[in-house]
Order: C-alpha cells, then sequence, then structure tokens
C-alpha cells in the first residue's frame, strides 16, 4: 500500500467508527448528539488518529486495537476545535469551510457538545480497558499519556489567548504551540507506540519524531498564511502581519521559517529511518507530506 | 464521632488536598491555575466527595485511598458549575455569595478552566491508578463509573437549556434532575462503595440509596426556593412560578413535595439501616441532614 492509499484507510476506519462508540444510547438528546456528530463528521486530516495507529503499526501488525484510542483522540481535537471557536474565545463562524458548532446549534449547546466529546473520549478508552484485563497496564498508561496532552493543549490555548495581539518573542511562540498543538501530537505518536509495546528507547525515538513534525506542521501552517494559494486554504492570506499576529513567518522571516521547516522535517525522517527502516515508511512519508503540503 | 465532626473531617480533607493534586507544575499558566483553584475554593457543601468517602469507609476503615477520586469528582463537580453559569448557560453572576468565574477571569479563561478542571479530574485518577498495579480493575470500574455519571450530567445540563421558560411534566422533570444531579450523586456512592471492594449486592443497595436522596436533594433545593429563609439562603425565594421555572414545588404543590422528600429519605434510612446498621450511621444522617437542611 503506499501512502496515500494508507491514509486513506486510517481516515476512512475512523469516520465510519463514531457511530460505534457515540450513538442514542449515551446521548439520548437528539440535539446534543447531533451537534457532537456534526463537528466530529466535519472532516479535517484526521492526523491524531493516523498517527496513533501508523505508530502502534510500527510494533503490531493489525489496528483493531487501537481504534478506540483513535477515535477518543480524535474527540479530543474536536472537543478543543468547537470550544476554541467560540465567540469568547477566537469567534470564527467557518471552520474547513462550515459553519461552526455554535453557529449551527447556538453557544449553549457548542460548550456542552465540547464537554461531552471530551468526557465521551475517556468513557471510551476507559470500558475498553476494563474489558481486556490482560491489557491494563498498557492501556492506562496511554490514557495517563493523553491526558497530559490535553492538559498541556489547555495550557496552549490559554498561551494563545493571553499572547493576541502581543508581540512576542519566538522562545514564546515555541511554548504556546508546543502545548497547543505539539503535545497532543506527540501524545498520539506516544500512546500509540505504548499501544504496540515499544520498548524506552522507541518510545523516546517516536517522542523526537513527533516534537519535530509537530513543529513542522506549525511552521508550515505559518509559511501556507503567508504565501499559500487562498482557494485551497480555504481562508484569507498574507494577512498575519497586519492583524498583529505572531507567527514563524512574521517573527523569523519566509526563508528562515523554510530553512527550519526542511532541517526539522530532515531530522524526523532520519529518526525513524536509522531506528526502523522501511517499517517507518508512512510515517517518513507523512512527515513529507505535512512539509510540501498545500492546505 | 458525630456526624458534625465527620462532615467537618471529610471537608477539611478536600479543602486541604487541592494543592497536593493541582500545582503549578500542572498549569504553568498563572491565571489559568488561579481561576480553577478560585472556583475549587469557593466553598459549597462537598457533598460528593464526603458521599464516596462515606461509602467507601462502609466497607474499609481507612480512607486515605480514595482521597484522588473525592478531590477529582469535586474538580468535576466545579467544572459544571463553572461552566453552567457562563453568560451563554445560566448566565449567573454570583455563586454562594461570591462573583461566579467568568465575572472575575473572563469568559474565556473560564471556559478553559472548566475543560482544564474536568480533564484534570481523569489526570488524577489515571496517575493514581497507574502507581497501584494490584487495584487497576477497582480503579479502572470506579473511573469508568465516574465517567458515565459526568456523560449523564451534561445531558442533564442540556436537558435543562432546552426546557427553560417552558411547563414540563414532572416525569420530565424527574429525568432532568435524575441526569444532572442525581446521576453524579449515584456516582459519587457506587465509586466509593467499588473502591471499598462492596459486593454487587452492597452496591445495589448504595445504589438504591444514592438515586433517593439525589431526588431529596432537588425536591429540598425546589422548597427552600419557595419557603426558605432568603438570608440563609443566599438568593431571593418565592418567585420559581413567577419566572415561570418549573419545579417539584410549582408542579405537585408544596405539601405534595414535602410529603414525597419524607418518604424519599425514609426510603433511604431504612435502606441502609437494614443492610448495614449502625456501620451507615453517617450515611444515615446524611440524608437526614438534606431533608433538614436551611440552605
Amino acid at each position: 500500500m503506499d501512502f496515500k492509499e494508507q491514509l486513506e484507510l486510517y481516515t476512512t476506519t475512523v469516520n465510519t467508527s463514531f457511530e460505534r462508540f457515540l450513538s442514542v444510547e449515551d446521548v439520548p438528546e437528539r440535539n446534543l448528539l447531533e451537534s457532537m456528530m456534526y463537528s466530529l463528521k466535519a472532516g479535517g486530516k484526521r492526523l491524531r488518529p493516523a498517527l496513533i495507529m501508523a505508530c502502534y503499526q510500527l510494533f503490531s501488525q493489525d489496528y483493531e486495537e487501537v481504534i478506540p484510542f483513535a477515535i477518543a483522540m480524535e474527540m479530543v481535537h474536536t472537543f478543543s476545535l468547537i470550544h476554541d471557536d467560540l465567540p469568547a474565545i477566537d469567534n470564527d463562524n467557518l471552520r474547513r469551510g462550515k459553519p461552526t458548532n455554535h453557529v449551527v446549534y447556538g453557544e449553549s449547546c457548542a460548550i456542552l457538545a465540547g464537554d461531552a466529546l471530551l468526557n465521551k473520549a475517556y468513557e471510551i478508552m476507559l470500558e475498553y480497558t476494563l474489558n481486556n484485563p490482560n491489557k491494563y497496564n498498557t492501556y492506562i498508561s496511554a490514557m495517563n499519556v493523553i491526558a497530559n496532552g490535553v492538559s498541556r493543549m489547555i495550557v496552549g490555548e490559554h498561551v494563545d489567548i493571553e499572547c493576541e495581539g502581543k508581540n512576542i518573542s519566538k522562545g514564546m511562540l515555541d511554548y504556546m504551540h508546543s502545548n497547543k498543538t505539539g503535545e497532543m501530537i506527540t501524545a498520539a505518536c506516544v500512546a500509540g507506540a505504548i499501544l504496540g509495546s515499544a520498548s524506552d528507547y522507541q518510545i523516546d525515538v517516536i517522542t523526537r519524531y513527533a516534537k519535530n513534525i509537530g513543529l513542522a506542521f506549525q511552521i508550515k501552517d505559518d509559511i501556507l498564511s503567508e504565501v499559500g494559494d487562498q482557494e485551497k486554504l480555504g481562508k484569507p492570506i498574507g494577512n498575519d502581519k497586519e492583524m498583529n499576529k505572531s507567527t514563524y513567518v512574521t517573527i523569523l522571516g519566509l526563508e528562515k521559517s523554510r530553512e527550519i521547516l526542511d532541517n526539522t522535517i530532515e531530522d524526523a525522517v532520519d529518526l525513524l529511518s536509522r531506528n526502523f527502516g522501511g517499517n517507518a515508511q508512512f510515517l517518513i512519508d507523512l512527515a513529507k507530506f505535512i512539509k510540501d503540503r498545500e492546505n
């Protein structure tokens, strides 16, 4: 299977599994359930589920076992998007070209839908764990890593709000993004590796890979926001500086940002090639995909 | 130890344990940490922690083991209060005589503080579990019960919003309150019993006790809201009907509400006396306390 087919398989697995874990039995309130499903199904790259599944598959063949965790990761991610978009936070009316949750379902429902998705993520993982006594240690360790990541993500979101409209240093920008997006990308990779029974050394390699692609992901976002194709991106470009938004491009310039992006991806690829060889082909291609993507 | 001393001991244990589980190490953002602590320390009856500790102590002497779960329960409860008070939901500016979280820290911070408290609750329980391999099954079962309770609580909050200003049936009122407050009271009791290694039969008794006191708690709230002492209660009384708010008193009248309250508490007390005798004295007194409280 080539990279695109593998990514498509992961994405399809996620997109077709939500109903297995979230139904009217769990959420008997039709409107609340609908709003949770609306944002879950609004699309997106499914990057975190793909990472947890691919890191798991570095060490194990099948990936049935990891699906509940992959779905939980996507629910946590969706919770964070719904709350970030709220009028009191980023006040975004559109995401991926669709009206945001609170625009469709109202603010109170959007707050509760986010809360419910975060909690549902734990419910899914705990119930699955409870039914697999021979895997308790592994599953609790994975949940613990995910929980730590969520805490950091919320801290990052708070930093983002506090820094809005301020000129910040590169150090502060790193701190913000490593918390806001980096930690959950790392949590996805590390949880996958733990679930696949990786050794401590292997988990360390995966962690370093994850930190590199997390940073690269953000730098690429900032570059696209400056020079991307407006149509492919689905949002206006080139006005971060005017909006007084601190990004890697506004702080370091385009050339330096591209240089760091290239180096970061190269490091990520090297790490995996050296340690896992051809087994890591998907994750190597994913790193390149993050660098070359156009939206 | 009499009832008041025991309750005081539980409350003090909770009030002095927050810092043990939540510090600047976990939340390096000063403002976010402060807002989480502000609401945690804003007081309250600490009913859920008292229930989880007391139900645990029906079956085990010490209660050191149950403290992380008691703190997690109070964090979940506090998360729900912060989000309920938000302008988009109940828009309350005061709680227990103090400005609500969003009034002091702003709406965006209040949303994130609620999110962070919910997540922190799981982080605390998962980390504690990870460090106690010989208790995996017990702790995962307790977390699972709590997670189910939180999902139901959020459903109940959604029902509450949808029913606002409408005349609803007693059946709908029961459904709303059993989800919104009843399920977490039950989760506290059942999780305590599970942690204390209660038998299935004992857990069933505890569940029935919990459902009774959960209902009684709400009926008493509605009675106080009609005929309570305004000063002791800290809010205006007697205007639920004018505000078109459906309560047990507006639907059933004062006399019938008192009758159900008495019967519900009597059932709860009977259940415990018959099954646990003097061991359950605190929980028996707590049921009576719920009936007789003035705020």
